[in-house]
C-alpha cells in the first residue's frame, strides 16, 4: 500500500461538498425554479411545480405520522395519474420504498407481491379496487389502504380506510429534507412480470435512480421546454425512471390513464407533446390508428421505444407520421433503459429500410451505465464482433439494481463474475452495437440449427396485411423443433396461411419458414409483451 | 436506531451494480461509440475519438512507467491544445491529480504553485517555456519536464527532458481501467488567482467532475452533434469541466491557442460551432470586433458566460449577432459553473433591455448542485427575497471542492455551517434568483450608504462611447469613500469626463455618480478579470 499523500489530508466529505444523490432533489429544484410552471396536466387539471412539491411533502408527512419510515414498503396500484407521480417523491422523502404494481396483474400475483414486499400501505385507484380487494383477501397482514378517487376514473368502488385527499390533508407541506441518509438507500421495488415462477422484486437505489434519470435526459434530449406524454406505464421501471427525469428537466408531465390512439393524437396536438415512450406495440397501435384519429401536429415527437426490438416496418411508419424513433434497450433489473441505438453520422445517407434496420439494433451502453456487451455464457468473455456469434447481453454499472429482494440466490445467479446477466441472447456487430437475437428461451432449435424467432417476425411484419406476429418453437419429431407463427391481420386486410408462408419463403432460408400459421389475437403480458409461453403451449397442442 | 429492514439484507454494492463516478468513463464511451468521429480539431489537424483515447492511455502508461500514481501531482502549462485535453484523461487514469496552470501567471506564482502542489511532472508548451524555466529556477525539487512542441506554437525554446510525443511513445495504448479506486479520489488541483496573498489550491474529486460535466451538458444543451469552441481557457476550472462534458456528449472540441476575434469568427463559420464559453470580456471583444472580421453564420451559437455579470449592453450586442447568451455563475471552488440564470417562459414577452437585465442576474442552482442561496454572514440565515437585503452567496453540494490543499484553516473558514461561503455579495429576488451586487471588497461605502460598483458600471457600459469600465472606492475625507470610475473608450469614439459624469447623473442617484473619471486601459488578471485592487491603489494616489 502506498503511503498517504497530500491529497489524503483535510479534504474529507462534509455538508458543504457532499450530498447523497437522490431524485427528490429534482422536484425540490423544479419547485424552486419553476414554481408557477405546469408540472402535470391531467385532463383539464393543471398542477404547478409548487403544488406538486407541496402535495408530495404532504404525502411524506402524512405517511410519517402513520409510522412509515426508512425500509418500509409503500405499494401503489394506479394508472398514469398525478398521485402516481406524487408517490414517486413523497414516499422516498420518508425513507420508505415505493412499490409500483403492474395494473394488469391478477389477484394471485398482486397478493404474492404485497406479501413478499411486506407492504405497509397500499394506494389504489378506484378503477383497480376490485382486483386489489381480491388480492388483499388472499393475504394475512392487511396494509393501510388509501383510495385514490381520481377525477377521470370511470368506475370502481372505494375499498380503503381513507381517501387520498383526506390523507394528504393530514400532512404538512414542509420539506423534510432528511432522507435519504445515504444514496445507496433503496428507493423503489419493482417486480418482474416473469413468465414462470414467482415474480422477483428488483430493488433500486436513490443513486441509481438519479443517474438513470440523467441518462434519459441526455439520451432523448429532455429540456425545460419539453412536454412528456405518459404513454409508458409508470409502474414499468418507474416509467423507465422518466417519473424523475421529466421533473429534473423542469418539463411538463401529461398524464394518460390508458393507451387510446385517438386520445394520444389529440393530446400530442393540444399540449405540444415533444417526447413519449412506449413498447413497440404502442407504436404499432399509433401507426395503425384510423386516419381520422390521427392529428397533424407541427412538432417532431421523439418516441423512445424498447422492451422488444421494434420491427423495421413499424419504425418506418412512425417516422412518416411525424415521430422520430429512438430505440432503447433495457430490463426491469437495470432501471429500464440501459442501452441506446445511438445515431451515427453516416446513417444519414442510408435508404429508409437500411436505416430502420440499424435503428432496430439495441445499440451501445447508456452514458450513465459503465459497461454493456455480449459475453459467452460459458467463458464470460466478450464474443467476437462478427454479427454472428451468439452470446448473452451483460451489463455493469450504477444503474443495475441492488439485487432481488429477499432472494440472494437469484441475485447471485444474476450477478456472476461482476456482470448482470440479462438472459437476452445477442450478437455484437463490427461497430460494437449489440443486436438482440432472442430471449434464451425463444431460440428455436431445428435440426441442430438455431433459428431466431425475431428474424422470422421481422419478415412477417413486412407483409402488408400483418398487424402483429409472434413465432415460437413447436416440438417436432424429426427436427426437434420447428417455427410456428401466430399472426393478427390488420382490420379489413386478408391473407391466407399459404400467402404468408410464400412470403416468408421469399425472404427467409427454407428451414426458417414457419410450418404453421395460426391467425388469432395475440395474448399479451400486462406490460404489452406478447406471452410467448402461452403461444408455446398452444403450439404444442396443435394438430400437425 | 431502527432495526435492520428487509432492504438491509443481501443488497450490497458489487462490481455488477456499482462503479466509481469518473469522467474517464466519458472518453472510454466516446471512443467505443464514436471511434471515427472527430474528437478534436486543432488548426488543420483532426483527431478521432479512437486516437484521443489511445493517446490518453499512452500518456497514462508512460506516466506510470515513470512512477507516477495515486496522489501524485502532474502540472501542465499550456494553452487550449490537444495535449491539454489528453492530460485531462491520461493523468487521472494513473490515479494522479492534474494541476492546470494559469498561463498568464508570473514565475513567482508559478514557482509557488509547483512547490506547494509538489508537482512530480510538468508538461509545458514551448511558447510558455521562458516563464516555466524562470519558475523552475526558483524551486528546489525539479519535476520531470516534458516539452509540448505544438504544431501551432509560434516560438519558444524546448526546456524539458523529453518531448511529449516521444513520451507518449514510451506508453501503451491499453485501457488501464483501475483508477479511480473510489469516486472521492482527487482528480484536479487548481489554484485560485487571488488578488492578495498566496494562491490557494482547490481540489476536485472524480465524482464532482463527473456530475458537473452532466450539469453543463444539461444546462447548455450539449448533444452529440455539438461543436464546442475553446474560447474559455482550459486551465480555468478545467475549462469549467467542459473538458469532460464535451467528450461525454460525444461532441467535437475545437482548440484555440488565443482569443483572436477574427479567428474565432472564422472557426465558428468553418466548423459549424454551436457552443462556446467565456468571461464577459470575451463577449465584449467579439461584439466590438471590426465588422470585416465578423463572419455571418447560419447556426445560433450558445455562449455561456460567467466569472462576472455580463453588462446588459454586451448581452444585447451578442444576441443581435447570432449568439444566444446563457449566464452562468461560479468560482474555482465549485468546478466553475454552480448557478445558471434559467430562462422563464414569461421573459419571452419582455423588451430587449428588461430581458437583458434578467439575464444579467446570476440565477439559480445548477441541477447537479444541491443548494445555492444568499445568506446573512452573521446569522447564516437566508436573506429576505426583496432584491434589497445584501448577503453572501453560499453553496452546498457535490460540485463544491473537497477543500484547499494543505490549507485546513482556509478550508474550514470557507466551509462554515455546512455551506461554502463564496465571498460574493448578492441579493435574492422575489423569484428566488440570485443577483451579485459586489465582491465583499468592492462595495463602496459613502456616508454610511453602500454603493454597488456594479450598478455604476452597468450605467457606464450603456454609454455609447464606453468599451469597458470599472468602478472602485477612493478614500474621501468627508464621505469615507467615493466612487471613482476607470473607463476605456471604443476605438474612434470620444467622450469627456464631463460627458460621462452627466450621463451617470441622468441614470443614477446623485451620491452614486463617480467623482472622478479616469481614461485608461484597464489592468486585468490572467483570467481576464479586471484587477480592481490595482485600480484601488491608483485611485488612492489620484489628486483630488
Amino acid at each position: 500500500m502506498k503511503p498517504a499523500t497530500i491529497y489524503d489530508q483535510d479534504l474529507a466529505q462534509s455538508g458543504a461538498n457532499f450530498a447523497p444523490l437522490t431524485p427528490i432533489s429534482f422536484l425540490r429544484r423544479a419547485a424552486a425554479v419553476y414554481p408557477d410552471k405546469t408540472a402535470i396536466i391531467h385532463g383539464r387539471a393543471h398542477t404547478t411545480y409548487r403544488v406538486m412539491w407541496e402535495r408530495s411533502c404532504r404525502l411524506a408527512s402524512a405517511l410519517r405520522r402513520r409510522g412509515i419510515g426508512r425500509g418500509d414498503t409503500v405499494s401503489i396500484l394506479a394508472p398514469n395519474i398525478p398521485a402516481m407521480l406524487e408517490a414517486h417523491y413523497g414516499v422516498p422523502m420518508t425513507g420508505a420504498v415505493l412499490n409500483s404494481l403492474n395494473v394488469r396483474l391478477d389477484a394471485v400475483n398482486l397478493g404474492f407481491i404485497l406479501e413478499h414486499g411486506e407492504a405497509k400501505v397500499l394506494l389504489v385507484d378506484r378503477e383497480l379496487s376490485a382486483v386489489a380487494r381480491a388480492a388483499l383477501d388472499r393475504i394475512e397482514s392487511r396494509p393501510l389502504v388509501i383510495d385514490i378517487d381520481d377525477a377521470l376514473a370511470e368506475d370502481g368502488e372505494l375499498i380503503g380506510e381513507i381517501d387520498y385527499e383526506a390523507f394528504l390533508a393530514e400532512g404538512e407541506p414542509e420539506d423534510p429534507a432528511d432522507e435519504p441518509a445515504e444514496e445507496w438507500q433503496s428507493i423503489s421495488l419493482l417486480y418482474t412480470s416473469g413468465t414462470t415462477g414467482n415474480p422477483k422484486g428488483c430493488v433500486y437505489s436513490h443513486r441509481g435512480a438519479y443517474l438513470n434519470a440523467f441518462g434519459n435526459m441526455i439520451t432523448i434530449g429532455l429540456v425545460q421546454e419539453s412536454v412528456y406524454l405518459w404513454t409508458l406505464p409508470m409502474f414499468h421501471c418507474d416509467g423507465w425512471t422518466f417519473t424523475w427525469g421529466v421533473t429534473a428537466a423542469g418539463a411538463t408531465h401529461v398524464c394518460l390513464r390508458k393507451v387510446d390512439p385517438a386520445l394520444i393524437y389529440r393530446l400530442i396536438d393540444e399540449h405540444g407533446v415533444t417526447h413519449m415512450c412506449g413498447a413497440p406495440v404502442v407504436l404499432s397501435v399509433l401507426g395503425h390508428a384510423p386516419e381520422a384519429a390521427k392529428s397533424k401536429f407541427p412538432q417532431t415527437v421523439v418516441v423512445a421505444t424498447g422492451g422488444a426490438a421494434p420491427p423495421s416496418a413499424v419504425i418506418e411508419a412512425m417516422e412518416a407520421g411525424g415521430f422520430r424513433v429512438t430505440h432503447l434497450y433495457g430490463l426491469t433489473e437495470c432501471y429500464g433503459p440501459a442501452a441506446v441505438c445511438a445515431w451515427q453520422e453516416d446513417w444519414d445517407g442510408l435508404d429508409a429500410r437500411t436505416r430502420a434496420a440499424r435503428i432496430a439494433r439495441q445499440g451501445v451502453r447508456y452514458l450513465t451505465l459503465e459497461q454493456a456487451t455480449v459475453a459467452d455464457p460459458e467463458t464470460g468473455k466478450e464474443v467476437p464482433r462478427d454479427g454472428q456469434s451468439l452470446g448473452e447481453i451483460v451489463l455493469a454499472g450504477n444503474t443495475v439494481m441492488k439485487g432481488y429482494l429477499k432472494n440472494p440466490d437469484a441475485t447471485q445467479a444474476a450477478f456472476r463474475g461482476g456482470w448482470f446477466w440479462t438472459g437476452d441472447l445477442a450478437v455484437l456487430h463490427q461497430d460494437g452495437y449489440i443486436e438482440v437475437k432472442d430471449r434464451s428461451k425463444d431460440v428455436i432449435i431445428s435440426g441442430g440449427e438455431n433459428i431466431s424467432s425475431l428474424e422470422i417476425e421481422e419478415v412477417l411484419y413486412r407483409h402488408p396485411s400483418v398487424l402483429e406476429a409472434a413465432v415460437v418453437a413447436r416440438p417436432h419429431e424429426k427436427w426437434g423443433e420447428r417455427p410456428c407463427a401466430f399472426v393478427t391481420l390488420k382490420d379489413g386486410r386478408e391473407a391466407s396461411a399459404g400467402d404468408i408462408k410464400a412470403f416468408c419463403r421469399e425472404h427467409l432460408a427454407g428451414y426458417k419458414t414457419p410450418d404453421m400459421i395460426v391467425f388469432c389475437v395475440l395474448p399479451k403480458t400486462s406490460t404489452g409483451k406478447i406471452q410467448k409461453f402461452a403461444l408455446r403451449e398452444q403450439a404444442k397442442a396443435l394438430d400437425p
